[in-house]
């Protein structure tokens, strides 16, 4: 592949059809967006995708082509572009594959925090990270306030805003965030604890850097972001321009993941989250909610923390219905380097407090720290 | 419905499940994601959805919930979480209707030019529009607006960026777009035509002002720009900002569109997308290289049209492969408020410019303008 960008697709072929032309096709779609030779020839060589590889895999196929830089730069919606734009609009084309050389990872920095740096804010040395979610929408800044501070008290490591809470009237923005925010610092302080508050800074673009900077001012040092809603680069963006760390939300993403279409969820959240510069990014975990399998859920751990160039590991957050009874079992399977983030199962308990403390201490046992 | 948003989904219901169990998951799921019962009892009347129908619809069920305007507010990307976030990672739900009460329009200006303020800006009254895009992505800025002046003295109204030209180094958008539009101002002059140039500002969120300002001040009147490579709220804010008209790509939506998964073309395209504020929205015409059925297609034109509260209509833009031959078949079968986008059809011919003039004449005879 040298110094292009790789991507392999798993096309779905149907009788009659060739399937070297559906990979002419894309390459041509997702570039010049013009039949062959209806442009220049030296545009051929210059952006045109090269088909590198084709086979049989089971009833698809296998193809592998390469893109010049040029098409996408350091751009991240382009990036998107160019991965699934036009395509998204046809029928049977899969993302399955991505290969980013050193040239195109260089031009982004990534995690600012990453693993470690989020280890450092939360003094969490050598155990899994805890996260919990303030809600329902509907409750009061003060009533949200709340939940954060049992939450920290417990020694809940991260406490987010659940994802769907912007800047509703019930807990306007500006007003909820210093108050959950003061919540959690202040508890802090009379447990010796480490909490961050992250609150949900998805918003307008008008109201965006209003937000980042009510956050920062209040003394956040992270949020989360839903990419799908606002755009990948708000990733980009917050973690450039305002220092703050990121946590990635999966909202909206999930029409992506059909069987035979779209992007797969290891290469969205695993390599473009990350390479976006999400410090952390929620998936949906087997055996919760949403039908995720644990072999995507591990495919995902696996892209988010493996080596990539210059960019650093993120932590998986795995979410959507994680039982608390069940945090042991996770860690087991998917190692230390995680967030397990706890929502209903917490609420279903009659003490809010209370049970994060037996899940804080739970993991604690089982991690022998 | 009376002062509620109202959203229908159509269900793919499994053997066994019970389809009202599955509505009110997802009445809870897209507002408290909470079980029921895990949160006070008056945050069901204020933010839960309340399933409204459920009733059997061939082999799927057809459900109406209900939510309140509290929960999305006049928060573009948190209406799309509202519509489809946290559900897009489950299972066959597709978002069929979407009904606006007025109190949620009113907080939306919708269109700033809309069908009759682009109609004033092209001189063109009595016949649709036609659209071209100058591509391909590889060619430096003069060849470029070479083609755009190809196109304006042709009498093409709008000439676009193709939709994955952003910052390339063969085309930096600074050197490119005054180049394009000073092209098509002078053919203006010349010929007493009224083309316009609509740059694409696609772009990360730290690029995006600077590309705005540099597109007015070169004197553009309108851009393109691709929502789900940089969030839906990007129409809204570039025409609520600069005052410019918005065309909206619909690149990377396609994923949406799945048969029983999803939102529609017709919701997202026909009512979001004209909510937030397009002009016009661009879709990929049936009979092309995208497989859009005729009856979506007439069903987005229908929705953009339609009166709508205080929003304006917007233009329909049918893309994606229109044949130049089948113009007058698809003015006779969608109507005269139309913008027709063609592209390789044109750049089939030897002359460009050629082929754009007989194809405005051919518009205009069949016309009768």
């Amino acid at each position: 592949m040298g110094e292009r960008i790789g991507i392999t697709y798993l096309l779905t072929v149907s009788a009659g059809e060739d399937p070297a032309a559906r990979a002419r096709e894309i390459a041509l779609e997702q570039t010049v967006e013009l039949p062959d030779g209806r442009y220049p020839e030296y545009i051929e060589h210059r952006v045109v995708g090269r088909v590198d590889a084709l086979e049989r895999d089971g009833a698809r196929w296998r193809v592998t082509i390469s893109y010049d830089p040029i098409t996408a730069g350091d751009d991240l919606p382009q990036f998107l572009n160019l991965l699934f734009g036009n395509i998204s609009l046809m029928q049977g084309i899969q993302v399955v594959g991505l290969e980013l050389p050193a040239s195109v990872l260089r031009r982004f920095s990534g995690p600012r925090f990453g693993i470690a740096g989020i280890r450092q804010l939360t003094g969490a040395v050598d155990r899994p990270l805890l996260c919990a979610a303030a809600k329902p929408m509907g409750l009061s800044s003060n009533a949200l306030a709340d939940r954060c501070r049992a939450f920290a008290r417990a020694g809940i490591d991260i406490i987010k805003d659940d994802h769907g809470i912007t800047n509703q009237p019930t807990s306007p923005f500006e007003e909820r965030v210093p108050r959950c925010q003061d919540a959690v610092a202040a508890a802090d302080a009379e447990s010796g604890n480490h909490a961050l508050y992250f609150p949900n800074v998805t918003s307008p673009i008008a109201a965006l850097p209003a937000r980042l900077d009510c956050a920062r001012r209040a003394g956040c040092r992270g949020v989360i972001v839903s990419p799908m809603l606002v755009g990948i680069d708000a990733i980009h963006w917050i973690a450039e321009t305002y220092g703050l760390a990121v946590f990635a939300h999966p909202t909206f993403t999930g029409a992506l993941f059909h069987p035979e279409h779209g992007v797969t969820p290891e290469i969205l959240y695993g390599q473009l989250f990350r390479l976006a510069g999400s410090d952390g990014v929620v998936y949906t975990n087997a055996g919760g909610r949403f039908p995720f399998a644990e072999g995507v859920c591990e495919a995902i751990n696996t892209h988010l923390r493996e080596p990539l160039g210059n960019l650093k590991p993120a932590f998986p957050v795995a979410g959507g219905g994680v039982d608390v009874e069940r945090v042991p079992y996770w860690i087991d399977r998917y190692g230390r380097d995680m967030v397990f983030l706890i929502g209903s199962s917490l609420y279903a308990r009659p003490d809010l407090e209370q049970a994060s403390r037996e899940l804080v201490e739970a993991v604690g046992r089982h991690c022998n720290v």
